[in-house]
């Protein structure tokens, strides 16, 4: 699931031309081994796509790579349908489509960019069929498609591939039960076991036990193969054939298989965290990865007396890594969590898969005996903190804004309903970085959870914001916080003032200025804002006043008024649904006053969110610097 | 799950009081048989309550209540825990702690009162432990009490009572895993396996399969026994005590035990429906359950030569049952939805285990083939239904508005950014009835929902609208709807104007005036919207426009600013927390406009929404006729 931000490799990239890609389809081969070989070719092709974009999953995409080949290539007909339920290994069923034809083999050079191939599966994209990303719900899914299929007499067989981790949520137990119920032949799961999940091992994260055991009592028809041995996997899909419930097929696969240094099984023990999840390989991993898929095919082709492969490069500039002058939310989040622990021995800390992202790392070294690592289970471990709140405990709980406040949402209320203290904490807040999709853009957290009665949302500026407000949800709030987080490194053209403190539901003025207001929050937009203030000034002579306002469901009315005063143009940024957001809040204020009335406009998300570079995502939805600037000049 | 508005019972109820309690609580008899009488004794207390307050889930109460008296009375020690799951059976759960003078006797009188015992469990009440009521969070929530205990280095057992039915939810599954893997053996869960969920059989539902299997392969310790054998109960927890894996019983029970023709193995055959599941018995079976429950009292006394129990009575009057002339939106939801099924072959429903209270019993018989029980799975039918739309379906997604809107958040998010079409239709919505108390009180999802993108969400009036609605939803709009209905059958002192037709984003006047406008929506509070301009007229010469706007989420902004022109006084009702609600998008448009600005007031809901009578309701959260007519005489 962790969508860390990697930079894209300097120095030359490689792929293999579409023309290859034709050639090896119709050489004289054992089924088996051309498809291996075509399945390595893609290998190269997902890893040329996830280097240039500069972040993705290698793992994924590799321990999945010769069964999505086998199926596409030998074994699906016309009306079968496959998707990925765990969508990290979009790269690699991108590549197999790319390397079939079937998409336009341009599209290789535009993953995660605008108008190209999102970072997780969108429908928009030709051959993708469903929506994947949030995790455990491809059987349900599946088992929708086979009723429609049933109703309009269609044939047609659905191939599902798993995660292994992903099974650790509830929804996917819930999928199993109906699709036996109903008598679902039509679906074969296909579990790409390659025992990881995120950064480390699934049997540390969160033991599945005994998972055939799982699927038989749970009435499904179950084998188990070895995923990269082709023939072994053909096998076991020839047997279940006929057979009259849905099937799984448990394919042992090596996460990161093909690149020796990759490959899960390299790692020295089972504690190790493994480094190519996500993000993008360094400069010297790309060179030794590619080398060795290279001479791998070269052999394998040679072996069978084929020509070896032409490769087509690129010469791709490093893009620069993020300024030693970023502020970084999540390592300040780190620290400051650390210290209200060792005030707090009731403090504890839950994590959902998401430990490296959320940064609990050093938690979990300082206080083993305070984290609880819940696996892919956010509401079990949303209503575990419940349980732990009403016993004296703090807990706090982590995860990606985007599930955190969607999936354990009726949990979160729950909660709530006992008027303990919880804090939640959601990073990855906000519609940048836009490459994982709208499955990991959280711009709907506000309004799915603002209404939650005694729940405070807010959302830092700053590194040294993030260790006040913690500090406020800790230390000051009576009831349950929730903390929204920035995880984008970013360089922050302003600063707090000397002395501020934060206090509930009043903003602090970042710049003065009399011929507007812009009330804003987070590092993304409040920059955004600084940048469009700095124009408006030097272009037009007008003096902007900035407010930073973490507070995302609380507005204190009168501060509010007093702040705006007689300025005749007020403007909210959103990073987050225009529906629900902030601005709707400091409407309310101005709707309710009869002091005065300043012209009002807000600038907020609408539609589904896209899948691009940062500025590209901002501009598309109209939050860059430029967009805003242009508005309010014409307005002044 | 099901909280269907039964009817209080005329004439006499009879309970028991505690000083009968006492005296039997140290009769010298074996503890089972002892425990056994005083469940029994329960029973009819747990049936006084839900008689008095008109509803309440019998069948659940009765199938736990040997079980729930065993472990109070005779197995916990002070440091233990016990709570149910499922919340169901809370009258059951009280009447024990009354029995045993846990609970303040006067309790009795109060089920589902302001001020007395809600409907679902609430940790207001005293030695309630935890929120229930939303299914499936029980081992969780186990789970972190746990955890906390052993952090403190406190002792202490926790005894979870879970329903059958709730095993469907993903969470349980969820929660199984972490529990074992932690080596959590301070939990006993006991599986109150009465075999029905709702109004009918769990098997035919969602058939659960071999439910010790799957107990045993998620690694849990397993007994199972006779649920009304208070003997072989107790055998199979002392089997366990000395266990290091959480255990769970599976404790086969009779849904309605105690009472013969409320015991579901008194149904003709597996399809008929239970009655007893939800609400309240009419006076009939009222008197022929006493009756039944006493002899069987009597009896038992007299063979161990103990006196007769004295009872106390209560004259009761029956409160009338809703008008001829009431509107009830289910009945003619069902009728709507019958229609449109006959004009689209692709037309199909999906339900979660209330198939009952949403209506669909005749969408049912009627469209065999196109109807799919999915079970108290909502995660899993939200993705089914995304999967059937994907493939040419038009779905219709059923539950309450409470758990459809927060259990299957992330779900329905996920549909969206597919652009398909689903119909999602939540009743039970809004603050009333408040019987069944916060956790089915569904004032929250106008904001969990509204942000989803491209998600309409409406709410009819009156029967009339129900259908244009839904028609409007099916026939013209391109995505997907969010049908919110409010289930209480209410008396309209209103109705459309004629020719009227739905206009997304446009509301309708019901009546016409100057000196104030209302907007509001659904029956409950457009109804008091004319109570209160009826006053207003009356008391202070005032004529009030009411604008009925079914659009919860889309205001059409040129309308409304014409519509309020300019009156000097804008009110807007939420049958919902204000936060999210309906109003802050009237305030978003005047916020915005520049045109003029009338005084704003909005009313709805704030805190935790209370258990109660439906004006007792209404008025505690400042949302009934008395309390919005003062504030806008003041005003005016």
């Amino acid at each position: 699931m962790g969508d860390q931000i990697g930079q894209a490799v300097e120095g030359t990239l490689y792929y293999i031309p579409y023309t290859e890609f034709q050639r090896i389809r119709t050489v004289n081969l054992p089924r088996e081994q051309r498809v291996a070989i075509f399945a390595d070719m893609c290998r190269l092709n997902a890893l040329y796509m996830i280097a240039r974009a500069g972040s993705g999953h290698i793992g994924s995409c590799f321990s999945s790579l010769d069964i999505i080949s086998w199926l596409l290539l030998e074994e699906m007909c016309d009306e079968d349908i496959f998707f990925s339920s765990k969508g990290h290994d979009a790269p690699a069923y991108y590549s197999v489509l790319i390397g079939m034809g079937r998409l336009e083999f341009d599209l290789i050079h535009k993953l995660r960019k605008i108008g190209g191939l999102p970072g997780h599966p969108d429908i928009g994209t030709p051959e993708i069929i469903t929506n994947t990303g949030s995790l455990g719900m491809g059987v349900s899914k599946a088992k929708g498609m086979v009723f429609a299929s049933r109703l309009a007499n269609r044939p047609g067989h659905v191939f599902v591939m798993t995660g292994d981790g992903e099974l650790q949520e509830g929804q996917f137990w819930e999928s199993l039960v109906s699709a036996v119920n109903f008598g679902l032949n039509e679906i074969t799961v296909i579990v790409d076991h390659n025992k990881l999940q995120s950064d480390t091992f699934v049997k540390n994260v969160s033991d599945l036990g005994d998972l055939e055991a799982k699927f038989n009592v749970f009435g499904w028809c179950v084998r188990r193969c070895d995923g990269h041995d082709i023939g072994a996997f053909s096998s076991a899909l020839a047997s279940m054939r006929d057979e009259k419930r849905p099937q799984v097929i448990i394919a042992d696969t090596v996460k990161g298989k093909g690149v020796s240094f990759m490959e899960h099984t390299s790692l020295d023990s089972d504690l190790a965290m493994y480094r190519f999840h996500s993000g993008a390989p360094d400069a010297d991993s790309y060179r030794l990865a590619v080398q060795e898929i290279r001479s791998r095919l070269q052999q394998r082709l040679s072996e069978v007396s084929h020509d070896d492969l032409t490769y087509e490069t690129i010469k791709r500039e490093g893009t620069l890594p993020s300024p030693a002058s970023a502020q970084r939310l999540i390592p300040a989040y780190t620290l400051a969590l650390l210290d209200q622990a060792k005030k707090h021995p009731n403090l504890v800390a839950l994590d959902a898969d998401l430990v490296l992202d959320t940064g609990l790392i050093p938690f979990r070294e300082q206080f083993p005996q305070r984290f609880f690592e819940c696996g892919i289970a956010e509401q079990d471990m949303v209503s575990t903190a419940g349980g732990m709140a009403l016993r004296g405990l703090i807990p706090v709980v982590h995860s990606f804004a985007c599930f955190l406040s969607a999936r354990p949402n009726e949990q979160i209320y729950n909660n709530a309903t006992e008027r303990t203290k919880i804090i939640y904490v959601g990073s990855l807040a906000g519609v940048i970085p836009g490459g994982p999709g709208h499955s990991h853009q959280a711009i709907r957290d506000i309004s799915a959870l603002a209404a939650i009665p005694g729940l405070t949302l807010m959302e830092p500026s700053c590194e040294e914001e993030v260790g006040m407000l913690l500090d406020w949800a800790v230390n000051t709030n009576k009831l349950s916080s929730y903390l929204r987080l920035v995880s984008l490194p970013w360089v922050l053209p302003y600063a707090l003032p000397g002395g501020y403190a934060p206090e509930i539901g009043k903003g602090v003025a970042l710049t003065e200025g009399d011929d507007a207001v812009i009330i804003a929050y987070g590092p993304i937009l409040l920059s955004v804002a600084v940048q469009v203030a700095n124009r408006l000034k030097l272009e037009a002579g007008k003096l902007v006043k900035i407010i930073n306002l973490p507070w995302l469901n609380r507005i204190d009315e009168d501060w509010l008024i007093q702040e705006i005063d007689d300025c005749p143009l007020l403007i909210s940024l959103d990073n987050h649904y225009y529906e629900g957001g902030q601005g709707g809040r400091v409407a309310e204020v101005i709707a309710k006053s009869n002091k005065f009335k300043p012209k009002f406009i807000r600038f907020g998300i609408e539609g589904i969110p896209v899948s691009g570079a940062h500025h590209d995502v901002l501009q598309a939805h109209k939050l860059s610097a430029d967009e805003i600037f242009e508005s309010m000049s014409s307005l002044l």
